[in-house]
């Protein structure tokens, strides 16, 4: 709860508006809607944040996501749901809920009434096999209100290929670089450009790469400044970041 | 090398202005200076990236310092080196190169002659032990042109001493946030803030913290959105992605 | 074996009322009963630590679990078993074997003759995935004897969730704290409450997770004192130990 | 903070007595003493855990230490002190600051003016060298207020160097086991009793050791119910959880 | 190729029985039989090392299986094939194989002529989840020709079944104990015996176990002397080198 | 883009040849194939390396390989498409992509219409289970243009069945060593030759093998000189070094 | 306490020869000699497992040691004390204890009265650097009554320096192999010999082998059949299990 | 021993020129030096491989060091010392050893009479503060007979001044790339060249650098094919594989 909320509350108190039992009552259980016993969604966190809750469905039953997007759809302005799977998606359109799944990405979107678009996130990735991370970044970044510019499969052991994008990645408030293997495309991005770098390790990989922590260790001992890192395959993350700091950057552009 | 300048020097020598033999060389050694054998500073950074190369001095021998500070005081507009002992600072003293020593946060600064400072940037710390790694953020940000706001000592085992701060907290383009042990704080400031987090794991523990390791899995594992992470103990790369996103704000809010 | 129980060995050898041989036989074989060559069952151990042998379903086929149900059926004064799985359960119930199948916590519960029910466990988790994991710790203790308040997601990204819960967590004798992702949340229930938190890291993430190693090494090193930890995804430990702490809070109350 | 003060609070605010501009100030910064920039002690933590903040010396300086050891001699009724090297125990008692130092421990300690005894707590050992450890837990628990015997060097590989202890471990409302090694030493103590076991490894050891790693992960692991784990050579953590549950039993049986 | 054969060989080169060339070939390819250009049988190896080449199945194509069993039944007084499927098993019986699979063991036996019984070797698990473990020890140990007594299910939390057995165990001389979860009984059992133990860590357990690391640390950390280890879940190599043991000593015996 | 390349492209457009739109474009664009918005193939990599781009089909759909392939088949010389599954090798036959699938070594090859076959590669494998990553060596190798000889089944338990291939090592330009295991083989190997040895770790093993670590880390610290490392099962990567040195001695010797 | 040590003790008992309290106190206390508080000696060892307690110096005071060596003088036929640096051995002398201070293996021998000498171990090791852990084995081997050949630098990057010794390795009853870096040698050795081979592993070595981890898990997977493996730098382990399996042997054919 | 001396030495006994008891004494003997008791010199491996004993100091005393370097002056066609500190370099001088000792590189170099140099060897590094492993590579490579071109300082964060050396990397036969950081270089230098790259980490870095451990699992992890690693800060190993190549190569064009 933030300042303003509580000062307005605490007047109506001193007011008389308010007896202390009420007003306790709200201090305790206002922004949270509980959900079936196993759920308390967060319905406070799009004010406090400047984005609603989004679901997480691994390790979710179906029983439970349909009830937790079903919540969501009452009082939140979009939703998006992430690491969903075909059948979970199948199921929420089989309950007739809104909403378009994207495939590549594992994402479930409802977007909101009043669409925002402004200022670019570019999302770059290493490989093919990066794309549903890679997706899932885009996917989350346009849904939360920005441009997005995909830049793919353009690794080190080829320079060239990333290179003819130099103009595209300088014009981009934030870049999301998605890459497995050996982590090594930040760095090399990072040294490209002046915005920040979010780097996202994926599980692409065998062997030495135990998951994925060879690119996440590669791209955290970065010898380009300004890359910062997010889980190993968290698309999502990276999307997240990316928009916040584009957010800002466009508002404040917007407003000159 | 950027694309206009790519564009004249090409027009450069279709105008027969500039010989083929010699765009050659200009296209392989121009941005670089070298400097004894030993290192090859990157003089075009400032121009691609926004700030110019920055010395990390551990594992370099004093002479090798004293070397490349020189040769960035002619040619940069200004000069950070980072983990620098005592010892090496007093011999730069010695030698009578300009600068000042922050011996909390092991720097030395050269300001720019036209020191920047807009937007704000907070760097947040869990525990007193902290304090090394939250001041070379802090420096770091500060020295590249943002304002900083300082909030140490407010770990999660007593959630009352954040929470006073939230005000502070909201006003800021980009939050650092420092902690060691279990590395819980950029959860729980990520949930109360909408710009961005960068999280520094530091290596503030014992036992099963594993030199940082415990904290900086609980960081790239955080709950909250909008969290990214940096290496253990890496003030300065934490202070250098946070002032990237405050500084296109704050130009971009300028800009208005 | 316990000390009053050696002594009236001694003192029926010294009486001849044993002979020594027949005391032997009976300090080397008796608190065991020998289930099909390949189980053990400590029937001593309700009188030595409180509750009787518990069985650890994981690893051990269909036939063996039945004999070593059935066995305890007929010498304790009641059976849990863990991680059962429900083809397991159904072969229980097609036997005919009393009890009850709790599908979330996989229990298998046959209660006391006598059951019990007094002081309080609070049991506490982070997100609605660590649901099994937290039944299996509520089931435990209740099984054991004590009174259950469960708490269920209310993870630190937005921490009023937890703190609408205070008075309940404070009027336990214990609380189980279960989390994955980060692994955050003992440390902040820690820094709330006056009694032993256990903490429970689940396996629930991905990534750098590691299979619930993040939030192990994030429980361990805890800035909150008072937190002790149990192993991954170990929903019945933590159960156990809290129910042990609330149990001899309970007893010495009863007695006043 | 907790619902009493908060309803006091809003009660005040509610009658006039208190204006809302002052019921924010006291909401926001009031439980904290904050010193020299570089700490916030958390002065409500007596109230809200039943113990006051404790200072962990590692990565302090002695300047530091001595201005916190200071403000907490004004504001809290005694003071414990850990991982303090005996140069800094020499300023404590150089600056005329009152306190003991238990050198084995590695603890200064400034005890209440009405110290409790009530309740046992069993400090274990496995071996000699585990000694450091064992007596910060045993100094913690006492300094808390319990009862406390020790009883050292009780390894497994002579079991009946334990099996002598039985009564002894069988009076303690809660048991401190601490070893190094393979830390075998909690799952047989584990098997003997019926109260809480709280398991301390220790880095007591070499090789595959991995600085205590081996033994932690035993612990984790113990086939005996009713064993948690605190970090690695944490003897504070283990005294502090093992006094809670004491403090709880004895309490209870006081009111009786 | 031990010395009195190739002192054989140069007698028979220096008598002209034998020339350089033929002598030279002896040399290289003696002591193998290839098998379908994917595998070398090592038939050399019983007069070497006392005991035919063991076939590991894991990894194997049946075919292949069947060809190198097949290629030892001409060659082999015996055959033990570990790690072996039940569907393997089959293809064996229906290709009309001799032998007999052993299904907890997962091995297959074709025993010697003239099998060998002599000395004893016990073979002790912790759980009975380490049952296939023990049993491929047991069943190695007793097809190369040890006597075999089987001590299961007897784990340090209740450590009277374990001391039932110490008159068995001394008479071994040699023991294999098999143990998961946190691997604490080789340490006691190797403060009982004079011979040596041969300590086998299995996969059995979870969470922070990491498929057999928690008991193989705490194995090769055992503060009881005489304790060696094997990889986890190397039944045949616990049940080998018991059986070299033993052997020695049965020998030695016998020649008595 | 090599620097003969960069000067014919300078040279055009200081002739008038070339305009420096065109100069540019041709800069940033040349020598990448886009395929379906999902891959970059370089084709620009048999110029500046030596041997086309390789296809790494795990992770990528069958529709992206099927495409990927096409459009090497149209630029390239020849096509290696590596841990390919049957059922994708099924799938390009259907769609009538010429080629050949190599069952155990995974991989799909069309071959070069003018096929090399110079100079000497040996492929030793310690095990007939390391046998799928041999072969994806050996493949590789004689696609390249080496010849190649295989060494199977030669673990170190039987040094006769190596020593008896000491000549073929011998005239080998590179020896690849494949082995999984303890990965002791290339140490003998890289005693015997004075070629360099590449080696091959497998993830052949169990327990404290940890997917092939065991070999990996063995290999690194290897005590014969000459010795280097591919990533765990990378049998192409072993292949793909051995045929380099190959190929530039066989050059070599060509051109005496 | 064994079995005949408790039947005397029972028959004391019925013949009244004893009392009960006695006989309890006596099996509570016996074989256990207690040391100023900080150490219990098992003065019962020599009978249950063959040798006496030994001193591991490491993390023990000098006064500690002191206190412990005097103590054992009086109550063992002789002393081991391993990893004594030599400031303490100086200690001891200085005391005027008995004993010699071995450097190289960092041991203190009190020999017995009527040392033992008997059967053959073999220490062998692969490189310089590994001397004192295998001076520790031999010291540790000798001390307790086995005849010990030492074979020391024959790695396996020149086999034909360890085959020149095969003769010397077939003699022996058992082989402890010393090996640090890749640690391939007992795989070799193990190829060679029908007796047990302990394989130690050292800390011999950097980078990826992180103090001794490569050559463990190495030998934990060795292909050679009959290796067992001991703590890195556990030369005492190896040298204790060796002389255990001499001895047994040694022993019977004494008796032949 | 290779193949043509076993011949010539069993012609030798097949013409009675060698009786049977010396061509053993030959075949158990002959190609071992022996010093001091503690090391054997591999005296045939400059035959074998083409290289003599190379002496690494790490782990051995001055005095073990002074007598192993005499015997290779006495043996050896020329002698490389690594890992030599510059106390160790000191006490040689002292000792009147000929030789010159290469501080950056810590290594003592006592050339061949006839020193070779041919064929090109590239040594590249990332860092300023990878010298002294990128030297020790250098140095290595040179004294073995390769011509050395260094390229120091030239990591990926400024891609411009790798580039600008293009033309000096296709002229070598093989190139060592040494990295810390993220050790992103080999895979950019992997992409650039035909030959193969040897890529050496080291362990300049901190936090999740763990010693080497990132850029090591980079580099195995490479997207770049060709590249083969060594282990951490082995710049011994890299040096000595990129001679074995070049080498190769310059003797077949030498030949031509």
């Amino acid at each position: 709860m933030d300042e303003p909320q509580l000062r307005r509350l605490l007047e109506a108190v001193a007011d008389g508006a308010l007896d202390t039992a009420a007003a306790l009552e709200q201090l305790r259980r206002w922004p949270i809607t509980q959900v079936g016993g196993f759920a308390h969604i967060d319905t406070h966190r799009d004010l406090r944040t400047g984005f609603p809750e989004v679901v997480y469905c691994a390790g979710k039953t179906d029983d439970q996501i349909v009830a937790i997007v079903q919540a969501m759809l009452e009082r939140q302005r979009c939703v998006l749901a992430t690491r969903m799977s075909a059948a979970t998606a199948a199921r929420l359109s089989a309950e007739g809920l809104p909403g378009e799944y994207l495939a590549t990405a594992r994402c479930w979107v409802v977007p909101a009434a009043e669409p925002r678009s402004a200022g670019l996130v570019a999302v770059v990735c290493a490989g093919t096999s990066d794309l549903p991370v890679a997706e899932e970044a885009a996917v989350t970044a346009s849904t939360m209100g920005s441009r997005v510019e995909r830049i793919y499969d353009v690794g080190v052991a080829g320079l060239h290929r990333l290179l003819g994008y130099a103009e595209a990645l300088q014009q981009a408030h934030a870049v999301v670089v998605v890459a497995g293997m050996e982590g090594a495309l930040p760095s090399v991005v990072g040294g490209l450009v002046a915005c920040p770098v979010i780097a996202v390790p994926t599980s692409v990989g065998y062997g030495a790469h135990f998951g994925g922590l060879a690119p996440l260790l590669a791209m955290l001992n970065s010898c380009a400044s300004g890359v910062s890192v997010v889980n190993i395959d968290n698309g999502f993350g990276g999307g997240y970041c990316a928009h916040q700091i584009n957010w800002q950057v466009a508002q404040a552009k917007g407003a000159a």
